[in-house]
């Protein structure tokens, strides 16, 4: 008989159910089946599944401290950092929470803010951290629902420090971090997942090291889901810590925060703030050096490298939490020591997924936003659902207007200096603007030795997938055909594959080539004849900023130009170009030319104009060549257009 | 400048909007993204757009006429019919309503079942004719909505004939066909399509020609929106007919009424009933024939065809209505001959669609039914909504009761005597059995002569495609591997391929290679072990008629295994292996031993015993090659199973 039983599924055989969903609305509703297939359980699990799962499957992990910026400038660059970083693979993020900064505003550098963005924008399991000293129940509510509202599903609950000397505890209010927790469960039932602080080598103000252990197990108690340890110079003290925490009952994790020494001074001060010593044998070599960053720097790595090294090897410690001061290169070096950096990082889709709940499901996007997924994902935060499945009926949602300025939104992140340098200072014709696209595709330095290494369409370099058409989109840009988005066909290769793949392994993912560029009305009258001998094999649109629309595309359907077959799944499809959005989108498109290139330069000058002329004059055109499995047929079409002109 | 535009597509940019869906949960469904990408027109259309389609395109059509059956078992064979005839491509049938036979009840031959199981079951747009003389306006109104009920959308109103000599006008009730076109139009607005009666050489009944045609005005003026006629015999008829309609200002379809003799008897009974005189020059020939049934038929097929071609040759007559009497011949050699008969229809989708409104979107189905498909219909029917773009949650509608035997549900159409001649009048053992599945593969007769043309799991021969596998299956059927369902892996052919081919042209269909069976105990425990080797790439589902269920199926989740990509559309994946409807499936498989095959025999005997002992032992086992790109394992995994039995 067979007992070898791998999985056994309980779902009793639905026969015997009362027969149909005839029983109203409500459960057809329910029924809906549109639901997307389980790609990816990280984003269907909250942090401390993710957790849980990691220490059951061996998987060391990682995650990373940030505090949030001064300026809107710096918190450009942290979002940027973010992205550099998440590309590592931590399993979550956390931002410090700074009562004096109005860490709860709607303010660009607030906590909120930068937690939002790491959430919703930049994808990253985040943690929010909040203080409850000297504040109302009323604010901490008030933080905690808008915390909420923007998605965010981790608090690290903490006291903060209590302002001036005489501070002394307020009747039912907030005095330790236990009041929070408290707070946080009796208000929010189990939505968030809670984190509370630890204190290897006791709390600073305790009584003893035995009494904050036990102030320890009541936050635990209370509701905390696991620990993250104040900096320590020794694995020892960690472990000795950990041991500690079991024998009076606390089995939630606890996760060692580790802080690479990065500088002298950063260290004295960080060392004063948390009133811990550092312990001689690192005085001893640190002094000696104290005015060689580098130095400080390559010891601080060693350093870290070997206590994580101890930690990891103990047995007990299934993750580590850095410290970063925001700063990139020292964590980043000791996790690529500890081999704990992912390199090549499995995308689940081919776009920057959002980790806020309610995108949990969403798995089809319109291709235009492909390099600008923050754009989109702001566009388009005001929806209550998102596509699954399908893109689906064209008469959907709206995007969101293009109204302001949010700071990725359409402000590019480099300054102007910089900009002008790429772009040019002064342009003579709408051929100095072709030059510009070439020099971005081929990565050669402009006349005046520039790289362009960002566009109004593109804040990063060239994508190594684009790059596989360098050589063509090279030739149409010299000529006027100006390229912001393209990607080759692909007739099945592996889901693993380093420049396309994406999905789970053991799948093979497809694309149907495509091409979107700006070009002149009298490249369009003849692209337009050229693409009579197409109309079978190619789809187009292509729309002026008046939004004077030509297409062939057959009831304004989307059609689907990237999608994967995996090992027991349902298809995914996540790019389509739908002709619906391609109006919003070009929108955004038309407006980049103003806001961020013809505003560089003074109003009524010749350059400016020359933008302003192309803004108003020229058509915005995307190609797709249906027939994948054929050799791209859109380099011909253009091919014979310049042709046809000549 | 750009004029040459070739759609202009009047969406005005989203942006404008007010900024997202956020308005309540009514939004918020009615934007619900799972649509079904437009695959074939004829789903969505009404059939008097069809019509008009048709006629603008110039593409000529034909629809044919049935008459609802007297026994059930002529019900079954003419549900045979409406697949076969059905296959050649007709725009719709219609199904005539016969007072006396009580035409509106649930029995299995009455007009309104008839009409309901062509539309839903074998996917036929249909006209359900309705008659209103002698009837309450509640029984017409109750025929009405229950011919909507059921997703009927097409009703010829008529006004049948009077009962008895004395039949006077009722004040207020339905006399004439226009009070029933009127009544329809006032109870159920613009729901229904009306098709109305012409008569060519003027009603009977009618004081003369032209007040006839008065009254066809007034019957199109209340709301009927085309007319098929009586059948004639000179295509002058025909011609002078529809001049004289237009004359007096009727300008809807009027469609012929073709009668393709077809013997002697049947003529003079039409023409008797329908007070039509036979011209001289017809009475000619077949006087002289009347006794030779195939002279008659071939005449009656000449005279169709050179009338059809004058009708259509006259620029004015798009499709044809043809009086079939029920029978097949003659009808579909007409056609043929006019080149009208689909050779080769192009699918939809690799299974037969249903015509009903409420399933216009389905476009995905589990592959378990496929040689079952009205059995899928049957059971589903209470269904609200059908799933399109994905099967999505298994928690979806249960599938109705295994609890009646409704025409094709559970029996088979061959009547006991041939299928105990093909499947056994005496087992000898479960070898026996695996002998008749042998037989069925190979489509050599057995040991008695007899061949084995269809199967409890399938009414047909093999299907086209299956042929494809026919030696492997051989193989693996006589060694108790005992299949009921497969399908080949296929990486990318044309969707025009003749034999696996469906949807637009200009796409490609994909399939990942399919095997269904029935097996042992014995050679289950075998087939684990063997599947191990072969974890990553093959997902089983293995169940015995208890319900004990093995499966490496990820969280339960459906693996699409055929799927096709379009021009200009989003991806379509139109089968399923679906872990939950396979445990409803089941029961259907598992109960189709016992009610198709085991009652064949005497209770006690032998022979049956032993399907009985099948029926309570085997496991039915699904498995899937995920790799289709490579060649399909899963030969290589039944015989790696023999291998280790050896």
């Amino acid at each position: 008989m067979v007992n070898e039983t791998q999985h056994t599924c309980s779902a009793s055989s639905s026969s015997k159910s009362d027969g149909g969903s005839s029983s109203g609305s409500e459960s057809s509703k329910d029924s809906s089946r549109c639901s997307t297939p389980v790609l990816d359980a990280d984003r269907h699990e909250r942090l401390r599944e993710k957790m849980r799962r990691r220490q059951d499957s061996g998987d060391k992990w990682f995650s990373l401290e940030f505090f949030p910026p001064r300026t809107a400038n710096a918190a450009v660059n942290l979002i940027s950092r973010f992205d550099r970083m998440g590309a590592g693979g931590p399993l979550f993020i956390d931002v410090t929470w700074h009562p004096a900064g109005d860490p709860g505003s709607d303010k660009e550098t607030s906590s909120m803010i930068i937690a939002n963005t790491a959430v919703n924008y930049c994808g990253l399991e985040t943690i929010l951290h909040m203080t409850c000293c000297n504040q109302t129940r009323d604010d901490i509510t008030g933080h905690l629902q808008k915390a909420k509202r923007l998605g965010l599903k981790n608090i690290m609950a903490l006291r903060g420090d209590p302002v001036g000397e005489e501070w002394e505890e307020e009747v039912d209010g907030f005095n330790y971090a236990v009041d929070l927790v408290k707070h946080i469960r009796n208000e929010f039932d189990d939505y968030f997942d809670i984190c509370v602080a630890g204190y290897p080598k006791g709390h600073p103000e305790a009584e003893s090291y035995e009494a904050d252990l036990r102030h320890l197990k009541e936050k635990v108690f209370a509701g905390a889901d696991f620990i993250i340890t104040q900096l320590f110079f020794r694995s020892e003290t960690f472990l000795k810590f950990m041991k500690d925490c079991q024998a009076i009952g606390i089995t939630c994790p606890v996760i060692p925060g580790i802080f690479p020494i990065q500088g002298y001074h950063s260290l004295r001060q960080l060392v004063k703030l948390s009133k811990l010593e550092v312990p001689q044998e690192i005085k001893d070599v640190i002094e000696p050096i104290k005015d060689n960053d580098a130095a400080i720097r390559n010891y601080g790595v060693e350093l870290a490298v070997s206590m994580c090294r101890e930690l990891l090897d103990s047995g007990v410690v299934h993750g580590l939490h850095f410290y970063t001061l925001n700063r990139e290169v020292a964590t980043t070096e000791v996790l690529k020591r500890l081999g704990m950096w992912k390199e090549d990082p499995r995308r689940p889709l081919p776009w920057a997924v959002s980790a806020h709940p309610k995108r949990r499901v969403e798995d089809v996007r319109p291709i235009f936003w492909a390099s600008r997924p923050k754009s989109y994902i702001y566009r388009t935060q005001e929806w209550d659902d998102f596509p699954n499945g399908r893109w689906g009926n064209s008469s959907s949602p709206a995007f969101g207007e293009l109204k302001d300025y949010y700071l990725f939104y359409l402000k590019s992140k480099s300054p102007r200096e910089e900009l002008l340098k790429m772009w040019g200072e002064e342009l003579t014709g709408e051929e100095s603007v072709f030059e510009v696209f070439t020099c971005y595709i081929t990565g050669e330095p402009n006349k005046n030795g520039h790289k362009v290494t960002c566009m109004p369409w593109n804040d990063d370099p060239l994508a190594t997938e684009t790059n596989l058409l360098k050589e063509q989109l090279e030739k149409v840009n010299r000529r006027g055909i100006l390229t912001i988005n393209s990607q080759p066909n692909i007739n099945g290769k592996p889901s693993t594959d380093p420049i396309v793949g994406w999905g789970p392994s053991g799948g093979y993912v497809f694309q149907k080539a495509y091409l979107e560029f700006f070009t002149s009305s009298e490249i369009v009258t003849a692209l337009l004849k050229v693409l009579k001998k197409y109309e079978l094999r190619v789809n187009y649109h292509i729309v002026n900023v008046k939004g004077q629309n030509i297409t062939n595309a057959p009831d304004l359907q989307p059609n689907a130009v990237t999608w994967g077959i995996f090992p027991g799944r349902e298809i995914i499809q996540p790019t389509v170009v739908d002709p619906v959005s391609f109006l919003s989108w070009k929108d955004e498109a038309f407006a980049l030319w103003i806001e961020q290139w013809a505003k560089l330069y003074e109003e009524e000058s010749p350059s400016r104009m020359i933008i302003q002329y192309i803004h108003d004059n020229y058509y915005l055109v995307n190609l797709v060549d249906n027939d994948f499995p054929l050799e791209n047929c859109l380099w011909q079409v253009v091919d014979d257009t310049f042709e046809l002109l000549n």
